[in-house]
This record gives C-alpha cells, structure tokens and sequence, in this order.
C-alpha cells in the first residue's frame, strides 16, 4: 500500500512555460512503486510533456544512466540513480550505522525492526529487517507511509517542526483499520503524549494484527532524525517487556551518530517507573 | 577506497553548446561518497557550470527534493532521491529478495555477505552484512569498485557481453595488492575458469588477508544479474567448505528470482568432484 507523495512536482498540462528542468524531473516523477516500468507514451502522458520533448529528455536521462530500458523497451530507474540517491544522509550512511545495531535487536527478538525517517508529512522507511515468523508488515524500504499510522511516523511527526503537524492535523487522516488515529484531537494528545514519554505505541493502528513500539534516533545536534520500530503481533505483545528493547537500542544508534546521550533523561524515567 | 565512475557524463568547460538537461545531470554528477556535500562554487567549478547557471538549476533541484541543504549551506544528495532511486529494479528489489537469504549465510558463517551488480565495466555493490569479528572489506553500498579485482566483479565479468570484457582487458589492470590479477592473458584464463567451474575465488587481490569465494546469481531470463560473494580471512580458509556455502545461497536466491533452474549443472559438477 504505497502512499502518494505530495511532493510531486508540477501536474498534467503541456504549456510552453515550464522550464526544461522542471520536465526533466517531471519525467522522473512518473515512476512509482506502483509503477516501475513505463512506456515512452505512458511517461509523456503522465508528466505532461509532448510526446517528442519526452523521447528527446527520455534519451538525455537514459544516457546518463538515471532511465534503463527494459527488453520490452519500457523505461525504469537505472542503477545510477540509485548510486547516486545512496549518498543521500538520510538514507544509505544512517542505515549503515543502524543496521547493525537493528540485527541485534532482531537476533534478540525475531520480530520485523524497521527505520524510517520524515519527508515533509510523510515517512520514508529507510530500512527493515523482516522476521520470517513474524506479523506481516505493509512498509517497503523507500516507500512512503501515512505518518499519522505508524509507530515510527508518531514519533517523527511528535518532533516534526510545528507547521508539519499542523499541516497533517489540518488534513483529512486516512483509516487504514478502525483503530487508525482519525480525529485531529486525538492525534493532538497522542503526539503530547509521545514527547512525553520518548515513545509510540501504535496498536492495530495500520493492520489488524501488528503492534508497533517506536523510538525516537537522535542527531549530531541533538534533533530527531529517524525513528526505530518494532512490530509484532497485537496479541500477546507486552509493551513493558518491548518499549526498554526499543529504546535501548535506539539510544545504542543515536549514541554512535554523536548525539549528545544527556538530554534522553525521558528514557530513564520510563525505566524508573 | 572508491572506485572513479566510468560514466561521468559531460566534463569541466563553460561552452553554450551543452544544454540544459546536460548541464542538470552535470550538476548532480560531482557529488561522490568522497566528496557528499559541496558548496554552490565548488559544484559550479566540478561541473563547469556558471554560478548563477547553476544557482538557478540547484534551486530548481532542492525544491524538487533532489539535493537538500544543510545548516551549513552545503548541497548534498536528498531523501527524494534515494527514495526514486530505490525503484532501481537492480537495487532495492533485487536486495529485497537476496537479504533474507544472505542473513541465513550470515548467520551460518558470522563473515561478510555481499551482493554486487554489474553497471558498464565496473562492479556496485548492492548490500553488504559485515561480520563484527570478520575481515575488514573496502566495499560500500552503492560504491562501485575494480570488476577484475574482487570475486563479485570476476563472476559478472566472466559472465559480461564480450565487448565489455575486451574494454576491461585492453585497460589497465589497477593492482590493488600483489596479488592482484594485472595481465590481460592472466585474466582471460582466470574469467574461463570462472565460466567453467560456476564460482570465483579472489585471494588477497583486494586487501592483503581477504579471501573472497563468488557466485552468479541468475534472472528471469537465465542471464546472470548479481554475485553473491563470502569475504573471509585468507589464513585458514577452506575452498571445499566455503564453496558450497555460497553455491547454495546464490542458487537460493536465483530460484527466488524465478530462474529456470535447469541449466546450472555446474553447481552439481563441482559438488561430485
């Protein structure tokens, strides 16, 4: 179940007034998880760009190597471009830090550990470790989900920069199960609660059986960068015994990427309590 | 240690004869894992792009997501590109496949996995699961490295189109330890071996104590689309056990891919020697 961007760059419509650049990448943003491999004409329509302009820009970005042609000569994202997007901070080196540590905590339990960090009002899974066993999981490693739903979106959109939650408290919450957070004042005290506590829990809140315990990974400047879950089976799942395994091991990452570890002091006092 | 690209599009020069799709491309073109985040003069000289050209063209790319800025004002490779970049049908879906199987490997040996692609004449390493006490490895995800010099590349050289192999053959051969294979003749022999026999070894030819044992792994279509490699210290390794180990898993993870399966006798031929 992808989730649409929104930060999709210009829209249908084929007026002279855009710019070569904004259609290069316009071109680009055709291409979806839904969508991996497009015609010539398909990626013409949806982008919005005579079909010739399309065939010549096409040919530009597949020399490059940012477009392979398939045998089916049906265009898809070359390798390059995910060369290049691995030098994106916020993907490739932070999941290298926290890979490991994320073994652990699978070794540990055996359930799915995920990573995700925010873009704009969305978040972006960066990395996940699938139990064979455990509870299905509809995430996909750099797809996009609803921030209000997950575990790991609670916690980033609880950190988000005020104008962020108030953008997706001001939208319509999308329902995924009956227990999806739906009504802004809910939300509200949920994300209160979360900065209170240096956690989220998200039961059932995506599907019916997963249980998501989230923690919050902090940055070189001590700002939150990423979120860490667990996700297990609803039934039977033991928040005392899952939120110290998270947090510890979240506190573990944001150690190794320089966080000033003083001011998590919320960690200990969940322990004390 | 990263490996120069071979297919940097477009080289420093000022003249109006590029265009500007070119000079975009060009732009994201400096950015390597050496050098991640630059300031708006330093691209503008790596790329031979005008400052205000390229003031224009990186705005035009942060808004679209493809470069972020940091608190400093440098320009690094954004989210929105790592997340495009992740429908790469060589990237992310092909490991999405392979992890699984090569945490198996990994857990049977507790030594490096590794899983690389070929892009033109040099060898990208898709995933990598370092064991903690393992050998120490110069490969990166999504850094590119020598074809002729680890097993991985030796695996998808031996099975490149002939022009590809004749390009690196008529090259020089980068000597990266003593070991390391740098005579066209030497080479050639070594590629038939690999063909014949359905692995690679690469002892010592990376790093002074790393021994390497590869594999293909096969597509759709029968053709070989990665290698699964094993790194481990050369002192004390053992062929006949290492071998299978990776013959195995590599097999695993082409039949995943729908493979047909058939046609790898060799496996079979080496287990009956």
């Amino acid at each position: 179940m992808a989730y649409p961007s929104p930060s999709r760059s210009g829209g249908p419509g084929t007026d002279g007034s855009r710019t070569v650049s904004s259609r290069l990448l316009a071109l680009l943003d055709v291409f979806t998880a839904a969508q991996p491999q497009l015609t010539l004409s398909e990626i013409s329509r949806l982008a919005g760009v005579p079909l010739s302009t399309a065939h010549r820009l096409l040919g530009e970005l597949s020399a490059w190597g940012a477009l392979e042609r398939g045998a089916d000569g049906r265009y898809r994202i070359g390798l390059k471009l995910w060369e290049l997007g691995s030098l994106a901070p916020r993907g490739l080196p932070l999941r290298e830090v926290a890979l490991p540590l994320m073994e652990d905590l699978y070794e540990a339990t055996h359930e799915n550990v995920q990573l995700s960090v925010r873009e704009g009002a969305a978040v972006v899974f960066v990395e996940r470790i699938c139990g064979r066993g455990a509870v299905p999981t509809l995430t996909r490693v750099g797809g996009r989900f609803a921030i209000h739903a997950t575990g790991g979106g609670l916690v980033l959109l609880a950190h988000a920069p005020p104008e962020i939650q108030e953008q997706v408290l001001s939208e319509t919450l999308q329902k995924f199960t009956r227990y999806t957070i739906d009504s802004p004042s809910k939300l509200r005290r949920v994300l209160a609660e979360v900065r209170l506590r240096g956690y989220a829990l998200s039961d059932r809140q995506v599907t019916e059986d997963a249980f998501t315990v989230a923690a919050p990974i902090y940055g070189l400047s001590d700002e939150v960068v990423a979120a860490l879950s667990l996700v297990v089976n609803h039934q039977g799942a033991e928040p005392a015994y899952l939120v110290p395994l998270v947090l510890s091991t979240a506190r573990s990452i944001s150690r190794l990427l320089g966080a000033p570890g003083s001011q998590h002091s919320e960690d200990a006092r969940y322990l004390r309590n």
